[in-house]
């Protein structure tokens, strides 16, 4: 038997342990499922005879060190920052090691010593990162093979509700972490490249400045910019780029709403909120608007954002009961994005019955023959329920496919690592494709910001 | 003689050094004034023989140390951040002190061994902080002495233009520091009470939530809200009042053109811009704009900012030559704060013959013989010339008189503190009024914002 150990079992763990138990038998694994909660890893223990779980809080390093020792792989599933003790762990014990988080710079320093012993830490490999990086080196890579020139690359993806669950205004619910949701886009401005220019845009118009995306069978969506679009542009070898862009894709019109959010200053986490705890909604409202003694927070929140009386964000708030006497935040200290996080937890939250879905899309514009040309590739995909989401299999299914392929020794190259070679992307895209995770490609006009090199006046 | 040592020469020593030097004879005092700069001290070598110029890098602890324990008072004038060194040898050598700054965490930290040596260490009486304290205080506790409860106060102030200095379309003009006012309002949001409510106002919205003041001569002026209204509320004995608000003076219309800078994201200052030294002010511009290969820079920023052809804000933008396509930035690495400083730089820096204007206004609501009732108190002054300014003055005069009434054992409450209490503003605001910085008060009707209780539909 060949011990594998997988560190967190919260919701981005259910697919990935479900596939290496159905490879349990033919691939001789046993399986160890650790967990602060015992909630979490009960289920494991009655399962299947190659499958157990253990409590574990991983501040206990006797235990955990011994968990770590007594396997021949070690996954780790835990938050970002909770990797790094387990990673030295895994230099000191000489086990590999697979996680889904971006390499962070005490992992980065572990590289020399990781290689040195000849072990494989693979990281970033779940969806983003993960199966954005290896979708798109392969054709990156296919079209520099040819003698390409790579003129244009943009990169979407979005974690969004199934159509046949999409049933609120927003046409959103929560399917991953609320929290990140609230956050995303803080911290300073979004950069780019377009035909070689910087663009930024700071936070308060981020959600105004979207672009459109079609994909066959699904209609249209919308994509915001993300925060650092040129974070991988030397390691996807991309330095002569001329545009470069990344973004999280929402169903259309999701933006321009969550921009009512942002401008009335209630996604802000940096200040808490005297007295949160008994504030009602509606005076949480009331903080962001302008005092009167005779106006309504309803009036006062039209005429702050300017929406007529018939536009439809407006019913889209109305949707959430922002504007309610009686219901509290009931959250002491909350930041302004913790209690609106609160009030979004009351309508976006999945359904017993509802499913996910997640959507990808890149852009490929490149010079080939002397001639510019594009390629488009999507890949979505509709999660099974509410624990096999597709955001589990997503994050889970490359996880796994790539622990069991260096554990059989397929995936050999060592160091600290993000899955960007050939010999790893080619034999885990074609696993999941086997698995549902498929994308589509298709040759499309180059469209680029500025095909004839036209005369900018800009 | 009596030795005063003025470390840091800076513009707002002069006014401060001319009031000491004038009681010079009178008051038998020797001034020495320590500077970094040579340039900034030369001069007071042959102006008079109660005063001298002595260079001084104030890392130089011995130097430091020495000119310290030969004087009787020290006053630094030095950025806040150089303070604490100073504090702690005046503490050593047991010489009171006196600065213009707020007190620091450190500087706090200093107060009981300040104490127990008997040493005032008398901070923040400058003009805001310190005029503002002394003139606000005055009529609190006047009100407060006749058995009044205050239920307002609001407090506003403004580095300004002279009106016959007002040249341009934007009616200012840098009288100060003018990395202050592109970064005026970042770091989160402001906060005050109105009618015991909390309100915030996220940066991005700052300049569009002003307020309107009028002072008779001078007409209207507009004012927005500072970061942390808050601050004083304890200090000033105001834990219970429904309504405190403090602001930033400016001219009617400013802060509508400030916002387009800051709705396009040229205020940050957390990121730097490549090539930003060969960056035209046109290209600057385009940063923040969407790319497009047909429309000009200026079609684009008026969409962005949905500018109509006729409004006045466009021609704001034009006087500052935004568009120009060879003027360069010129600064490397800069942020987009540090370039829109330079761009403004060229238009707003005062020329030889321009005088400024200070602007301060106070309101204070309160409840007397179950009456309520409201005085609003402001002061207003124009500066001599470009040495002796309307700021140079207010923040100097008050320094140079608490010094010397420290000196004379006038003030000698120990410890480290602001000047709050009674002792200390009214000597120092008779004698500011002697040298003209007047405020003017009147009884008006109490407006509040809720003067009747009226029902609140918020």
């Amino acid at each position: 038997m060949r011990h594998i150990l997988i560190i967190g079992a919260g919701r981005s763990s259910s697919s990935l342990i479900r596939y290496l138990l159905e490879k349990s038998t033919s691939e001789n694994l046993f399986i160890t499922v650790a967990d602060l909660s015992e909630k979490a890893i009960e289920k494991y223990n009655s399962q299947h005879s190659n499958i157990k779980g253990v409590v574990l809080d991983i501040s206990n390093k006797k235990h955990r060190q011994q968990l770590i020792s007594e396997s021949d792989i070690v996954i780790s599933m835990l938050p970002a920052f909770l990797h790094i003790s387990i990673a030295k762990d895994c230099v000191k014990l000489n086990k590999n090691l697979v996680t889904a988080s971006y390499i962070s710079k005490e992992m980065r320093a572990l590289d020399k010593e990781v290689r040195q012993k000849g072990l494989v830490f693979m990281n970033e490999i779940g969806l983003d990162p993960g199966i954005d990086h290896m979708s798109a080196m392969q054709i990156i890579d296919r079209i520099r093979d040819k003698g390409g020139k790579m003129l244009l690359f943009e990169s979407f993806c979005g974690g969004l509700i199934a159509p046949e669950s999409d049933t609120n205004l927003w046409n959103y619910k929560f399917t991953w972490n609320p929290r990140n949701v609230i956050l995303a886009g803080q911290g300073g401005a979004a950069e780019f490249v377009q035909e070689g220019r910087y663009k930024y845009i700071p936070y308060h118009r981020l959600f105004r400045r979207t672009e459109f995306i079609t994909i066959e069978g699904y209609g249209k969506f919308e994509v915001y910019a993300n925060r650092n679009s040129l974070q991988y542009q030397s390691v996807y070898g991309l330095d002569e780029i001329l545009t470069l862009y990344r973004g999280t894709i929402r169903r259309v019109g999701f933006s321009k709403a969550w921009n009512m959010f942002v401008q009335l200053g209630m996604t802000d986490d940096t200040y808490t909120i005297p007295n949160s705890e008994d504030l009602t909604y509606r005076e949480f409202v009331n903080l962001f608007l302008a005092y009167s003694v005779t106006d309504s927070v309803e009036l006062k929140l039209r005429y702050a954002l300017k929406i007529d009386q018939d536009d439809l964000m407006w019913e889209k708030l109305e949707e959430l009961d922002l504007f309610n006497k009686n219901k509290k935040i009931g959250i002491k200290n909350a930041t302004p994005a913790k209690a609106l996080q609160k009030i979004l937890e009351d309508k976006w939250t999945l359904e017993p019955e509802d499913k996910d879905m997640i959507v990808m899309y890149h852009k490929f514009g490149f010079e080939l023959d002397g001639k510019k040309q594009q390629i488009d590739s999507h890949m979505t995909l509709i999660g099974e329920d509410l624990e096999h989401t597709a955001m589990a299999k997503t994050v889970g299914l490359p996880v796994a496919i790539a622990a069991l392929k260096i554990l059989n020794k397929e995936i050999v190259k060592p160091g600290v690592q993000l899955p960007i070679s050939k010999e790893v992307y080619e034999p885990i895209l074609k696993e999941l494709q086997e698995n549902g995770i498929v994308f589509y490609e298709k040759e499309v006009p180059y469209l680029g910001y500025n095909p004839d090199n036209a005369y900018n006046p800009g």
